[in-house]
């Protein structure tokens, strides 16, 4: 069933827009993509061009084949880094999770020759930026963070933010220059493996526009590769810049082969889950052996990073244990448990060096987790929590003198007075290296919601400094997401990560909202709906009330109706303009005069 | 048809839970709703009360009969009180929008007194609380708003909150003495119309439990009477503490009658909307006779608050001309093109202080209108906007001299980084009078879902210091709320206000946080729906993935399923007590020793 049909996914563009890819001066083999969304004639505006993250899937003739792979955009520019091809680990059948015969997902059979840097060679984005050298993964990233500031340039003059930062630094203008800074200082990173040359280069950093995580993943529940990859491409269509596979269960490396081999963006794994699997679920026979190995196995494959809980250690699990909500890490509980059976500490955090030295060989980036992160209100910012940051900010020394790429994990659960505070201790503790939270959640009461309690404290930290930030869909606390959850989700959190990006003053963030603006002012109903970042459900709720086409170039809104309409009004308002000029001098005569006209008599 | 059924609304406990009443000590006249949630008998906890808005419909064998009304729960408080019995306005065809035969609603037949406070006799609470006096009134809203911290007191010793208030003063317990203080002073106001005596108090000020209300009303479309009311059983059973119905058309008069004799919540219109029905939609025929007429006929119906939009004089209209959106508020845009019509003061601003005079004589509480908020985030805080809230300060004094209850209306559309400056200024310049917003929205690019993009500017401003916050629906600009939506919009108010009382430090929100923690952490699955705002759906979503009885038993989550559940490990860890306090004390010895036995070796 599944070998002969691989399944299909979502082609096709994105309701009212076209993708295009554009290159930066001077370098005709980088090809950066982005959606233009179009705008009726009638608003006198050029087309606005937006960051994408859905890969070709979204080009208007997509010619998908999961079997083959995506095209590969960075293969030449690895080429001239002159990598050893290395003969891949074998495959083994505790890598699958022991399936076999029909229950087997067959390997994706796209071609995948594995790369590997060598000591003293230069591997890592850190390790090029660090010696001064730009890689075509900066310049592709500034391209694509930049393009929106090029537009703003070009159109009004007067530069549109007026944010507050909280001391991150948004240039007028990225320069490939800028990546490389942010990328030596420890402050970006752009999750690469070598092994991934499908990925389009994402950059994640205080100084650039928010990102945002989606996780997928088949758990207890079996899925086909086809559908898996399904998730993914139905994640990116949304707006998701990273994806996570959180897969359990049988099939796991397999579906990952369909999944990397078909993902422009890069992928994030914890491999604690894989390596668990392979002992049969038994934490006591976790081994820094059957860990490393899959880490190998992993990185082979083109993961781009990898959740590293190296920062539960023995002496922290006791700060655990007053809480109301204990550890709620799968991966903390984990290496709690791990550390408790047999008294010792965490194999993670023993072998952490090693770890370096196989993530550098082939470029996969730290995520280092927060295994003790808050589960509830009532743990957040407590003494568990910030042991273990106190101790991810020495890791992240480790890495980065290792030449790996870090980011940190964070909550959680954090009411919003403590949010600023979480924040700030992250800068400090780990120099700066880009926070990943998950939301946080504000308050524990609203399981169903909880995309909602989440966005809240997510904006408010991205906008405080956090890097990216990982997606929550309403089934959080409750059961799996189906579709449905994952694009609420993505698109909750795209929404959180654009509140974030225009409180913090990015020079560019505004333009979509102000042509979103201008077109609810002037009743263009199709481009309000092209603009948004859900056009077809912003459509949909327009027809369940107005249901005709001729009300979509309707003057009025199908809140008020024809007669009330505020909007109309204003506009009637605003294109009196001669009158209101001189209202405006007659106005300001009235000021003058204190305005004394019109107050009531006593 | 509707005449002879009027329809059904829906009653019976909210999941898991049943309606009490509590009196304050030493009045047994006065009887307080709560809601409470039972518990498994395995949490060895008292089962959780909480602030319940939904009226007798929630009552266990609720009786309701729309055409008799709700139960007067202020009769005899007001009886006491001696207000004069006034011959009420006779009903013109025309609040009704001339409406006749079949398409006429009748009138509610349950019947109404219409009272009046006499010229120099108090009526307000606002009066009362000047003099000295203690209403029932302010007795009732202080149980109600003080259960919680009974209940606190009483279980955990320590006091749960470690919020940051921004300067408010929320009590460790709230006293009539207390209520009476903030009403006294302006900073808190008990909307009550004399003449709607089945009213059950409900206090919005900065000290108190932030507020949400929920929009109603039938625009352009057509409802019956039933359906209205439906709405508004329908919004409170989710938790709206306020209803306001901005209806237009047709029977307005006489579905507002059915809508205020079945509420338990306080009601609130803009009285503009009906004037301008009233003179057929034409706005240059609005004058202040017509505005005046209907400003009795709603006070004498018991309407709670007015919104009056009497902020938005003729000076200020040229401001809003190089808006991006220019005037959103239906009410402003009716003033502004009044002004313009004939260059003239607005006839609410000229008036104010017989509106103060109208409204005083039933306690009908200004909630004073921006019509000039901002409509998108390039207007927000901007010279239109900010003029017309110093206007309302202004406005406000005047309405205090005059013995009013006032509270005002606030955006709308602001970017994270502007809303504590918006906060700030109208704590200043309206001298700490309830403030009362619209969200706000934080970014432009998200219709359909404006819920979330607001969610985000309401809990932080409730946060700051908003007393109430007025919802959003997911169809916000672009079409009407149906159920699914008020429901929506209801729920995600209240996790925002609740965000904003834990934040601000509230001694007992975390209450049912924690409750909520410890469920989840135990297991208890109904427990963890029963505490939820949204019970059925936290039941579905959980179901969806694991149907069947049995899972909500589970000892383990839906999402990792039972080999990987970090909650379970964690449960163990937790467990294991004894060992663990040996381990406290071995890690105690690790962290004095400098940990240096873990540290991986060189």
């Amino acid at each position: 069933m599944f070998a002969a049909d691989p399944g299909h996914v979502t082609t096709g563009p994105v309701r009212g827009s076209r993708k295009v890819y554009s290159s930066p001066e001077g370098h005709p083999d980088i090809s950066v993509p982005f959606r233009e969304i179009k705008l009726d004639p009638s608003a006198q505006e050029k087309p606005l061009w937006v960051y994408d993250t859905s890969g070709p899937y979204t080009e208007t003739d997509a010619q998908i084949d999961l079997r083959q792979g995506l095209s590969e955009v960075r293969t030449g520019w690895l080429k001239k880094r002159n990598f050893q091809q290395v003969t891949p680990r074998a495959v083994k059948p505790e890598d699958n999770g022991n399936a076999q015969g029909e229950h087997l997902v067959p390997a994706c059979p796209a071609p995948h020759a594995v790369l590997k840097g060598a000591e003293g060679q230069m591997v890592t984005q850190y390790e090029f930026a660090r010696a001064g050298i730009i890689t075509e993964e900066m310049i592709y990233v500034a391209h694509r963070e930049n393009l929106g500031r090029q537009i703003a340039a070009e159109g009004a003059a007067a530069r549109l933010q007026d944010g507050n930062s909280f001391g991150a630094s948004v240039p007028e203008f990225v320069t490939p220059e800028f990546v490389r800074q942010e990328i030596a200082c420890g402050r970006a990173i752009i999750p690469a493996n070598i092994n991934h040359p499908e990925l389009e280069p994402v950059i994640i950093g205080r100084n650039f526009l928010v990102k945002v995580n989606a996780n997928i993943g088949n758990s207890a529940v079996t899925s086909t590769a086809a559908q898996e990859v399904e998730k993914l491409v139905w994640a990116i269509r949304w707006g998701a810049d990273t994806v996570m596979d959180l897969s359990t269960g049988r099939n796991i490396h397999n579906i990952r082969d369909w999944i990397l081999r078909n993902s422009p963006t890069p992928i994030g794994t914890v491999p604690l889950y894989q390596a668990l699997e392979k002992v049969g679920g038994d934490v006591s026979k976790l081994s820094w052996e059957v860990f490393r190995d899959t880490l190998i196995e992993q990185a082979e494959q083109g993961v781009d990073y990898f959740t590293i809980h190296a920062g539960v250690r023995l002496q922290h699990v006791p700060l655990s244990a007053s809480r109301v909500t204990g550890i709620v890490s799968r991966g903390g509980s984990i290496m709690a448990s791990w550390c408790l059976n047999g008294h010792r500490e965490s194999f993670l955090y023993e072998h952490f060096e090693e770890i370096c030295d196989i993530m550098r060989a082939y470029d996969v980036s730290f995520s280092l987790g927060d295994g003790l992160r808050p589960g509830s209100i009532a743990d957040a910012n407590d003494a568990a929590q910030f042991a273990e940051l106190e101790t991810l900010g020495e890791l992240t020394k480790i890495a980065w003198a290792k030449g790996c790429q870090v980011m940190i994990e964070g909550p959680g659960h954090v009411p919003m007075h403590k949010i600023k505070e979480n924040m700030d201790k992250q800068l400090k503790d780990c120099g700066e290296a880009p926070f990943y939270t998950l939301g946080p959640l504000t308050t524990d009461i609203a399981p169903g919601y909880d995309h909602i309690t989440s966005a809240i404290g997510a904006a408010m930290i991205g906008w405080f400094g956090t890097a990216m930030l990982c997606y929550v869909t309403p089934k959080e606390h409750l059961g799996l997401p189906d579709r449905d959850d994952v694009k609420t989700g993505v698109i909750t959190y795209r929404l959180a990560a654009h509140a974030a990006d225009l409180a913090k003053g990015h020079p560019a963030a505004r333009l979509r909202d102000d042509a979103l603006s201008r077109a609810r002012f002037s009743f263009r109903w199709e481009d309000q709906f092209n603009l948004s970042l859900d056009p077809d459900t912003a459509c949909a709720y327009h027809d369940e009330t107005m249901p005709r086409e001729a009300h979509k170039t309707a003057h009025f809104c199908s809140m008020c109706g024809p007669k009330f309409c505020s909007m109309r009004i204003s506009q009637d308002i605003k294109k009196d303009a001669e009158r209101l000029a001189g209202l405006e001098e007659k106005s300001e005569e009235f000021r003058k005069a204190g305005g004394k006209v019109y107050i009531p008599a006593e």
